[in-house]
């Protein structure tokens, strides 16, 4: 009897135990508060997977963008399956100031042993936490589009989500030597953003720049996103995303103040990425009188990164203006990559890296608790960390499997030579470099 | 005065009897929950329409597109007006453990007779359960498209939806001979997906294939998917309205028992897809060498479908590999389906009919409550009647106004011949078959 | 510590003061349950920054798709910003019965200072209202598209949200003499549809049509929607978000009355949609016998509106026939613009103002305590200001800066001319108009 509410907690009560109660306690209404925020605002940081893909599928050229959207189902499921089996105790199964999680399998969580003073369902915490983990890799993909090889690059991320991403993240979120220095990063700036940014940004080494948007006479040949409105459509559901990421980040709902805290996060989050866009707008208008929708779009994300380490403390003016000097980083970010002959195919870096550097800084401008001291260790610490163990990962399974694409392959497109589908094969292909 | 809470309360005192407490006691809270949850998680459930449209819109050739727009506004708008007229009733008002409910026009719940010991308000049920109903007509829109006829399409799906769904609803949800007998379906393998797909494989045998779909030598002419980024976007979609899917259909949340259970069934039902998608994957790797995206997603679909029938009592390894078996099944489901020259569109059948199935024998794996005879009498007495229910509805609109376009028709597409307006004008269309 | 929730309650009392319960008490529960609803029915809003950015971008021409985007990514920024600055106290802050509320910024709220007795988180309702008033800048954008230039525009639209909405808001929902003199709209048929379809309507008057829109022989041109299924995606996702757009007015959600109105309002909103779409249909296929998706979409969203002024009083099958108005009222109302050559992109002027007006006086078919007069000097008075404030804006750009596209550059599109990104690059544009 589905519809009676009397049926649905028997069901649960035949496989967890007593009759369920139709009254919450203070006690049990905090623990459902907490729980439910895990879930709904996990909710949110889930759709910012279907955010990268979009904004990538919109931004690659239809030769790849089949595979752009192979690389983001696939790492969105490796990420579940290793976090499941080691990354989430890795992370944060007695850190305890030290450096590593401890290994195996994570207990499914039993719902009959929860009781109220736990705090929140650990399912539910387990959720919210593999989102993060399947974003961090969602960054790396956008990046290395178009000429890296679908399996090699999978088997990167597999690296990344299950060894790479947990061991930083047990210095800090799991209760390592970074937390108990002082290091502060609310909702991962660094630990998710950056880290992501650092493996791209190996990626982006090892593989190389795609044929043709590097002239040998040192031009850069712009590469024109294929789907304008894909990449709007991803950038918007991310900013929408993002209100989860960060106001999930308070990890507690049960409390006038863990509320009224979420609901300042909220706004926060919101008021940065318009300062982002605002930003970033202004500065590429500055100097080419156009309004380049990508960039905007990414002024959007790089205000967002910028407000995530510390999304809480900043008054709504602070917010906007973290966020918009985050704009204009980006703004500034992706010539600068160019003329690095960095091929980002998305922007990642500048987004995700640089952005991410300038939040974890900022957090000391208005959390009076914050050194600046520790974040930098932080940054460096976890950077180094993160980009020799890309670098490394990046270069064993080029050197096993080959990661680039060969030469024709890259010319006809990864959708024709590895996902064996065309993206869009009723429409003529034009201006397809 | 939009702002003051007091006045937001007034308004509601106004209409609905005695001031509003500014406390929620123990019982309030409760029943507040379980309404939230109903809301929330139908409001996920809504989004997957969304998904069913995109990812139909993108595999459908770009001459049949906005015409499965109409079908899906179409039929998700029917669902919600008959089932606000007889479904609910037929479905939940006094079926007592037999074969349908009472007709009659539903009841609009007030507001101001819910008291907290009611367990959640009346119209959040009713808001979980229809959409609940427009998944399942949302399933039939894909597999039947591209030869079609709009209207005659959304006369079969106003029967599925205003009888069909009902009745079979009424012997297990609704308190009928099935619940009696023990047969567990907790959010709907069978009552929803296997429905939905039987009424799809109805269609698919009286509709006959499209033209040029198989040749008169046997041969199988794929046709290809005209938009994959869209079939990506949709399938996204659809994995996160599952969570409020499943999650949802704990049917509480007022209790510490339910959060953990409805966190679990989160956790459960990411990891289905997950091992959905790599299943699929790795099967049609193994043959093909290739990554097919539109299988890759259809994989995370079975995958979802297959955790279905019991997304709470598996560890997150079994649901990784329940989940995993469904992605199979779709990957081996769809040649077949191809080999009997049945021409599903969207694969609709492999994933919801077969998948279902398969779920639903699943429970018994996992829920030591679970009868595996329950379980077969549950599939097959609802796949008799929704398979010759659906026959007979196909069959009847058939005699009386045709179900299929004419040859000239289908060659033009039921964009240009039905709705009058063509999905992409602006593009020049290449391969259209 | 991320994964404890002690430790996310012990960064909270760091910056907030006392530690946190792990108890929330009745008092507690209901302000947290108030603050909730803010921020999760205001995440559904925002998502309805996304279904009007992709339903305009799938209806312009792909000269100018690129272009809205930068538009809605600009609108949404400039409302954010500004609301934050002057628009929120402008409408709430002492308007008192009178016409405007005061100057200076909006001060952030301290969620230490927040108590259970307060209600709700200042910044959640802070929240809420400003996706309400990016909403109704997005009306305008798809209005005045494909002619209108984007920094213009956006001045406009700045003016429109810092300035016109926020008082025009505060004579009723600010508690000014609208209110006071009973004006009844809920959740803002007129104070938010009806006031971007003014801004609207006086940037067409002002702007002119697209050349080739209007013959000189008096003939209408169609301009076909560039992308269908982009306009389903936006119009489904405008749907969803509509849920919390009248969901959330309900303003609280601390008690068993609020959570009931709240369920009703969600399904009576889902039922009005769907009154839309079928009443629009029928009407367009009695005259035409065709199926025109983009006017069938633009139906579910005139449904939409028409029961925004009142989601609550209405019976389920009253809001059903509601919407069905609305939609009747697009479908007409469409062509009665095209017969005034008036040209109105996306129909927001029929959807948006013909059937808020519709909506705001249907309040007296269900709600007793409205009154017919007090609705009607409420619809005049504040199209009047809309209007005549909108119509002095544009002008007054238009002096300053021009507000239209020269003749070349709107041949070759704005994304091209304005932003410099061509929205389809690798697609060969064949009827172009």
């Amino acid at each position: 009897m589905k519809t009676f509410l009397v049926s649905g907690a028997a069901v649960a009560a035949v496989l967890f135990g007593p009759a369920v109660a139709s009254a919450a306690s203070p006690e049990d209404a905090a623990f459902i508060f907490n729980t439910l925020s895990f879930l709904a605002n996990g909710a949110l940081v889930f759709a910012m997977a279907i955010g990268f893909c979009m904004l990538e599928a919109g931004m690659v050229r239809t030769k790849s963008t089949s595979a752009i959207c192979v690389k983001n189902i696939g790492l969105f499921s490796i990420a579940g399956v290793t976090y499941a089996i080691v990354g989430y105790n890795l992370m944060y199964s007695g850190v305890d100031g030290g450096f590593v999680g401890s290994l195996g399998l994570f207990d499914t969580p039993d719902p009959a042993a929860e009781a109220a003073d736990g705090g929140y369902a650990a399912a539910s915490d387990w959720f919210f936490q593999v989102v993060f983990v399947a974003t961090t890799a969602s960054i790396v993909s956008g990046a290395v589009a178009e000429r890296v090889r679908v399996i090699p690059f999978l088997l990167v991320i597999a690296v990344l989500v299950a060894v790479i991403y947990p061991i930083q993240g047990a210095w800090s979120w799991g209760g390592g030597w970074l937390s108990e220095l002082g290091f502060s990063d609310f909702a991962g700036s660094t630990i998710v953003h950056s880290v992501g940014g650092w493996c791209a940004l190996a990626g982006i080494i090892l593989l190389g720049a795609r044929h043709g948007k590097f002239s040998v006479d040192g031009k850069v040949n712009p590469v024109q996103a294929s789907a304008v409105p894909l990449v709007a459509l991803g950038a918007f559901v991310l900013w929408i995303g993002w209100l989860g990421f960060n106001g999930g980040s308070q990890l507690a709902l049960g409390s006038v103040a863990d509320a009224s805290a979420m609901a300042r996060i909220y706004a926060n989050t919101y008021l940065a990425g318009c300062g982002g866009a605002l930003a970033a707008a202004a500065t590429y208008f500055a100097v080419y009188r156009k309004l380049d929708i990508t960039l905007i779009l990414n002024g959007v994300l790089g205000g967002l990164v910028s407000i995530t380490a510390e999304p809480l403390a900043p008054s709504f003016v602070q917010a906007i203006l973290i966020g918009g000097i985050g704009g204009v980083i980006v703004a500034l970010g992706v010539p600068f990559l160019d003329r690095l002959k960095l091929d980002d195919v998305v922007g990642a870096v500048p987004v995700h890296l640089f952005a991410g550097v300038w939040g974890t800084i900022a957090v000391c401008l208005t959390n009076p608790e914050a050194s600046l001291v520790a974040q930098l260790i932080g940054i460096v610490a976890i950077g180094l960390f993160a980009f020799a163990g890309s670098v490394l990962v990046w270069y064993a399974v080029k050197l096993i499997l080959g990661i680039r694409l060969d030469e024709e392959a890259e010319m006809h497109g990864s959708d024709l030579m590895e996902v064996g589908v065309v993206s869009y094969p009723e429409f003529v292909a034009g201006r397809s470099g």
